[in-house]
């Protein structure tokens, strides 16, 4: 006998978003989650969003992952306020798990919060965390072929960004190929080409997501 | 109510890769699987381990995705039988589909058996497939803070490949530090420095390889 149990953790984990959407919406927060490969840069991407938006917005972070409390150093460091999360072997983040970090953060004084998912490309697609939008990054040496290989992560992100361009010369990345494969799963998301290490291409992800939060807002 | 079905169904799967094990012993089939985040080199490393060994041993390849065959295409076109295997969505591969994939292999003319694990470094360290050697490809580009980070797929890795040493001036990778957290995991592991493109490293670690499937046909 088999038991499929995917559907209730689901369903489950659905409800939990809906509260932690509905906490959010309440408190004027607009969260980001960010989906990436391990060592696409998501922290980097995340740091140079903040320097991007810190005199707009009051951000804090939430950070992912299985082990370690690197990330949330170094956020830290940088003055913004973070909470790391130890998924203790889980792959990706669940609902409960952010509805935790948003007690440790004071809502009332934030206007967005960027979630850094656990480093992995296809678990953390199936669990909704209650963000508004959910952003793929991809880093340029991870290859051009990525779409294909982890659709469901294309398939569904709002925005696709390409990080860690200024690499572009050492590596053999078809950028015309990687614009083909994302287009064949997702018709509408822009595609951002940057490097969050030299901010080449920083200030036009920032300005979508700033209109992205202000749209929310004016529902 | 909640149900742990994490040990039953490891438990079925450590059955079946007990027997995948066995059928490969009886055919004198040396497996090695490969654990490596999306973009680490893992198909580029596993064609460069053919070309050093191709004359010693008779390879195939078992490659799994989520989705596409691209993979296994590239395998193909470089002259060495592969199967295909698409997860459909799992993020890691399991028992059940090596012994699938081992039935589409002509076993008794075989010396090894690489698998290419799904591009993960989370999920597919709970999964036995009935492999003789695990090890994990790590690359220069992901950073030297990923064995902090993903610290099962380090801890019981037979040995690390650090690939795309060539990019090495390009990234901020401090090669002391990433030995020193592999360590605090893995005391005994060798780490191999390479660059399956441009070949650099990869005569040392097909030797350890070579040596490794000798070892295991004296037993």
């Amino acid at each position: 006998m088999e038991i499929d149990l995917s559907r209730p953790i689901l369903a489950r984990n659905d409800a939990l978003a809906a509260g932690n959407r509905a906490r959010l919406a309440a408190a004027g927060v607009f969260a980001l989650d960010t989906l990436a490969s391990p060592g696409a840069g998501k922290t980097t991407t995340i740091l140079a969003t903040i320097d991007a938006l810190r005199e707009r917005y009051r951000i804090a972070v939430i950070e992912g992952d299985i082990a370690s409390r690197v990330d949330a150093d170094r956020v830290k460091a940088h003055g913004t306020p973070a909470v790391q999360i130890n998924t203790g072997g889980a792959c990706h983040l669940e609902a409960d798990m952010i509805s935790r970090a948003l007690d440790a953060l004071a809502l009332d004084g934030l206007d967005l919060v960027i979630i850094e998912n656990v480093g992995n490309l296809v678990c953390p697609t199936e669990f909704d965390l209650g963000q508004d939008a959910r952003v793929v990054i991809l880093s340029v040496p991870e290859g051009d072929d990525k779409p294909l290989k982890y659709p469901g992560a294309f398939a569904k992100a709002e925005a696709v960004l390409l990080n860690k361009v200024d690499t572009i010369g050492f590596f053999d990345f078809d950028d015309e190929a990687f614009v083909d494969y994302v287009r064949r799963l997702n018709g509408h998301a822009p595609i951002f080409r940057m490097s969050a290490k030299t901010g080449e291409g920083v200030a036009e992800w920032a300005e979508w997501l700033a209109a992205r939060i202000e749209a929310s807002r004016t529902l």
